[in-house]
């Protein structure tokens, strides 16, 4: 069972304390820190790992017992918003685990850090029940200044934890959701009115597609177009669909698609979909794919 | 390193003997059996294990003794051309590993087979530098019952051990391939002269792409045709390009492709070519692949 972990902390000026924090998830068992990276500008620090439920919880403890002790948010500033020192916790489903356990996990870890450190819990994504509470933006706005008067206002009691923010460390955002893809095609045009209508005509805020957020931009080093997307899920909006609307919306405006990118990781199940999609694979198992089959248990 | 093995050995009518050296292979640490089946009909068994280079090598050297025991050629009968009680025996790279690995690791076995059980060991596909012994059937012609003059003759004298054949357990043929994938295109017609065709255009033997063998059948009890192929280098020649070039042809016959299908296991790397073709993906490498950078070390 393989859950990925990416918890935001807001510290990333200090290399010794985000050191520390990164050498307290190396510590435990069964658990692997696969990156972790600090924006002196945000402020803030972004850790990537992946085990099984019981030893991604203990990780995300031993992170939060190093903030809550070595971040202050009373006197913490940065570009970036941010309502706690262990800002926000998402846990996301790879290999041989539903989005069912990451959402029990989310609930088990937030119970846990509101006990252990008296610090409020909000769940959000796919781990809150409550539409009005799903989006992070919206639970964080306000921000660690805000936070005591928001908590104060009917609706905001938190799902973990004390009614009042923890004097220093705030309040935590943890839950569950699908890997992101980010996800840019370029155009064979310097056009950026092409971009942001095509960007416009997928994206979910002006009725695109569910799970795709998207904007066009100027790549002016190369003089060409960019229609740049992050796909929130993959499994209910394929790669390829999203793909094959670009194309067609670029065509409408005589212009080519030159090529596409994946920036960062993506899941192996994203491209198969891809693969099987354009083969027109019929009756395909992820059994087939002799790697998968490798690790399965005999 | 996992290297794929294929041994195929000459019983597939005593359940209890090939129990025995499916047992055999198990026994060994590190080395994962992840298939076996027999046939009656060609008394024939193909076992498939995976492993690191000492962990195969020491399974297959199992098999042989297994083999060389209870397997007596003199005897045997059977649809399926064989040279040997152990008959033919494929080394595959599969992950971190290099075909130049598994040529070495080819030449290793055959010299401890040779020596440890007297028995002719003939190096075929990449492992064989001599361009006329490189291809199976072309060993095997003339089979147990032709060997011992088709060893007198120039040319065939064997890589490793005896110059005439093991009395029961005949010769072996040892070497290493590219994974096969076996790859059927199912055409929306009945018409089999269409689907003979695009065989004819597509496979090496008459003037098609380099690893590719195909011919043209009829799926009768659905009313159609099927181009049946196997890609014997995915790398070299792969699925998509393939696939682009059967529906291609098909469209000069006004025949539209109802589906294709993959046959058993396929290597990632097939289907992520394909994704990164159809999504004309950009400067993507397999280390983007989630699930490869959690296998990788820190």
């Amino acid at each position: 069972m393989l859950i990925e972990c990416i918890p935001n902390v807001s510290e990333g000026r200090r290399p010794e304390i985000v050191a520390a924090m990164a050498a307290a998830i190396r510590a435990i068992p069964g658990v692997r820190l696969l990156d972790h990276s600090s924006d002196p500008s945000h402020n803030r620090s972004v850790f990537t790992l992946v085990g099984d439920a019981a030893g991604v919880e203990r990780a995300v403890l031993a992170l939060f017992e190093r903030a809550a002790a070595d971040v202050d948010l009373r006197t913490h500033t940065g570009e970036h918003p941010r309502l706690g020192a262990v800002d926000v916790v998402p846990f996301v489903p790879i290999e041989d685990v539903t989005m069912a356990d990451c959402v029990a996990l989310a609930k088990k870890v937030g119970a846990a850090v509101a006990e252990r450190f008296q610090i409020p819990v909000y769940l959000y994504e796919d781990a809150s029940a409550n539409p009005a509470r799903k989006n992070l933006e919206h639970i964080r706005r306000g921000e660690f200044e805000g936070l005591a008067a928001k908590m104060a206002t009917a609706g905001w009691a938190p799902d973990f934890g004390p009614a009042a923010p923890h004097p220093s460390a705030g309040a935590t955002v943890i839950g569950a959701r699908m890997p992101l893809i980010a996800y840019n095609i370029n155009l064979a045009t310097n056009r950026l009115d092409v971009a942001k209508k095509i960007a416009a005509a997928i994206r979910h805020s002006s009725g695109g597609y569910r799970f795709v957020k998207a904007m066009g931009i100027a790549l002016d080093d190369r003089g060409i177009v960019q229609v740049s997307m992050n796909l929130t899920n993959y499994e209910k909006t394929p790669i390829f669909r999203v793909f094959e609307t670009v194309k067609r919306e670029a065509e409408r405006y005589g212009v080519a698609v030159l090529e596409s990118e994946i920036v960062g990781l993506v899941p192996s199940a994203a491209l198969n979909a891809a693969a099987e999609f354009y083969l027109q694979l019929d009756r395909f198992t992820p059994g087939q794919i002799l790697e998968h089959r490798l690790r399965q248990p005999e």
